[in-house]
């Protein structure tokens, strides 16, 4: 069967390469793998691009646990075009430009239908290695054993296999790799500031950690009008890329002195920001985010996934002076209606997507983009699957 | 000088009887005491009433650190006269009905102007042991010693000096006693119910600790017209009152057999419970409340206050599934405003107070409210200056 597109795969297994981690912590290894057709409700996505967020990362490295599975498929910020689909898919057809996004949207459920949130209560409970309704998966390794999915994505391979409820049709508009941005962490980052935190024009913002997803929340605090955002990082060179998405104020933790971070931004703020953010993922930086919150309203977003799991402490007095603490996931964003409204902001030069792709390597080269990620030299790096 | 209703005493001190806390945990002493004339921007008050809310409790119990003072006049929860006025206060005059509230109001900062909180910048840092401007003492104990003050109002004392920052003038229709209770811990659940949490119609609410807070909140949730309000307590005949207050549910956590009370309510709430509120005062009850949030928007509101300090453990990966954790004082309600807001819904029947009020003690029966709030036998004991 031959689909319109040109396609000559569509219901056949496909042979192609995938970046396959057969260790936790230990470089991927490109490999010839079989990603199955789709089954009802999935479409087998060609990826295009892939970049690489720091929850591959995070989950890499986790070497023991019920989060420690290998073999697996990592990658979750892409974008690709459809090359099948399966029975009742009816939200897009091969050849479409769509971005792949870890986090569910059915549309259907109430939570979906809901103005208040962006979990999905359907979908939003599954187990994240393997596809979501049947809990089986869809890659074969060269001895035939079934590799793991991630976070229902999986984009370092050259195909996958993603249920409809995370897959988002783009505007071909849009160059692919900027799309490839808004799959996570940049979607994340401006979501978090508008929907989490709403921030209000002339707010004072604090942002623990400058990686894609810290500057994407500046990005949206600046478009809100924030009047001071400041960036706390302990990589200095963060400061000039933080510029251009309108950092104001550039703290170095180890850098204060005598002082604590938190001191330092109570000076800066008048007695602490309106609004915090921890996009790193220890729980003692929530701890000095939420520090850093002014007495009366102050608001801590959390976007970091903690490293080890460990718990955020309150001090539960601190949270008494109308303090609030928050996370999400996907900042707030319901990918499905607002994926397509920041790609058109993007269109519309109200968005500054660019200055976050600042390296690009080839497939064959992924690991390379860890390398750099982990080594902070890189916001984002796209990843070429030609 | 003789003031217009009489009161003959302004400008000297008042010599009366109060109940001093002279050992932590231990019952008070009646004794005889001076109160000094208001300074400027002070207002000496004849109590008529106060009750005991479990602040007083938790703070009277503590014998270390630097929240251990002695001796101390405790007591937040009261309604009285405005006996004489100091310099520069216009709000209030002598003879005027009024309640005290711990929480301070100057209408005039930052955060008092702003719709968003209640607290105060000015006034909202100050040690609670002494008068907010100066950090003195009002009252002689018996030796000519300073005796501390508790959270700005010490109402258990025939007279009190407090700063008009903590004082909201009261239309004298409204029966004293059920002033008293809009001093503190009944606004407090009705603001967390409105303002913090902002109950929405239709939603799940459940509730930590049936006492007048939580009673309070309760009744907050009915008025907004909540379908399900879950109380949790030890003490089942907190379930007859709290249907009084619209309790549809009661969970008594030594009941659940194997399981644990967020499974219970997870059930009756098809997921989890829209908000949550702790109205107990520990961490470890936090976290309960906390896990029986839905994802989604699930809020947890912290009342309590922590009665050792512990600080509340926070999964963050529950937490990032779009969850919400707020601490408010004095349910984010504005004192000023919000009491005889409240005041006028009492006397338009919309608000039900009355059923706080389950037993009545004259003064120097006062530690018998003590035993009774300690034995959980009453929610709001009435102490009359009489
Ligand atoms: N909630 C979500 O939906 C969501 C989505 C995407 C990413 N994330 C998480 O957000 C976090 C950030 O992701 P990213 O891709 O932007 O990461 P990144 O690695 O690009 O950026 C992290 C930044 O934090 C800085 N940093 C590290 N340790 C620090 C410390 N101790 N003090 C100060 N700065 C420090 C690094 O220098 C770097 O600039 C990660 O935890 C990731 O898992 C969450
Ligand atoms: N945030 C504020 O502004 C504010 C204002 C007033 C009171 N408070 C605090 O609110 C809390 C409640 O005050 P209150 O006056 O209603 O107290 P209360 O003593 O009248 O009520 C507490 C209730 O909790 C129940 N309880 C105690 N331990 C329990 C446990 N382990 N499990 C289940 N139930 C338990 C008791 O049976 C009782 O019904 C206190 O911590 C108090 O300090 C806070
Ligand atoms: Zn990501
Ligand atoms: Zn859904
Ligand atoms: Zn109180
Ligand atoms: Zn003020």
């Amino acid at each position: 069967m031959e689909n319109q597109r040109g396609f000559k795969t569509a219901g056949k297994s496909i042979r192609c390469k995938a970046a396959v981690c057969r260790n936790p912590g230990k470089p991927l290894v490109i490999e010839e793998i079989e990603v199955e057709p789709p089954h009802a409700w999935e479409i087998r996505i060609k990826i295009l691009c892939t970049s690489l967020c720091h929850s591959d990362i995070t989950f890499w490295e986790i070497s023991t646990g019920p989060y420690a599975v290998s073999p697996r498929i990592f990658g979750h910020e892409a974008v690709g075009v459809v090359e099948s689909v399966g029975e009742h898919v009816e939200e897009v057809e091969e050849g479409d430009m769509v971005v792949p996004v870890f986090h569910p949207n059915c549309r259907e459920c109430r939570d979906c239908k809901s103005q208040k949130g962006n979990e999905c209560s359907i979908f939003g409970k599954q187990v994240t290695t393997k596809m979501p309704r049947d809990a089986t998966s869809r890659f074969k390794g060269m001895d035939g054993e079934d590799l793991h999915h991630f976070f229902h994505v999986s984009s370092f391979s050259e195909y996958t296999v993603v249920d409809v409820v995370n897959v988002v049709k783009i505007s071909p508009d849009i160059p692919v790799d900027k799309a490839c941005l808004l799959s996570c962490g940049v979607s994340t980052g401006i979501g978090a500031a508008w929907k989490v935190a709403d921030i209000e024009e002339g707010s004072t913002v604090a942002i623990f950690g400058l990686g894609a997803v810290g500057l994407a929340v500046a990005e949206g605090a600046r478009l809100r009008g924030a009047s001071k955002i400041i960036g706390v990082d302990l990589n200095e060179e963060k400061f000039e890329i933080g510029k251009k998405f309108g950092v104001t104020d550039f703290i170095n933790p180890t850098g204060c002195g005598e002082k604590k971070v938190s001191e330092v931004i109570k000076e800066i703020t008048d007695g602490g920001a309106d609004y915090c953010f921890e996009c790193i993922g220890l729980s003692s930086l929530m701890e000095d985010a939420f520090h850093c919150t002014r007495q009366g309203w102050g608001k801590t977003v959390i976007l970091g996934v903690e490293k080890h799991a460990t718990p955020l402490s309150i001090d539960t007095y601190f949270l008494l002076r109308g303090r609030t603490v928050a996370g999400s996931l996907f900042g707030g964003l319901k990918p499905k209606s607002d994926i397509p409204m920041l790609a058109h902001k993007y269109l519309n030069k109200e968005l500054n997507l660019d200055g976050f792709i600042t390296h690009q390597v080839s497939f064959q080269d992924i690991n390379k983009a860890f390398d750099l990620l982990l080594q902070g030299t890189c916001i984002r790096c796209i990843i070429w699957m030609d």
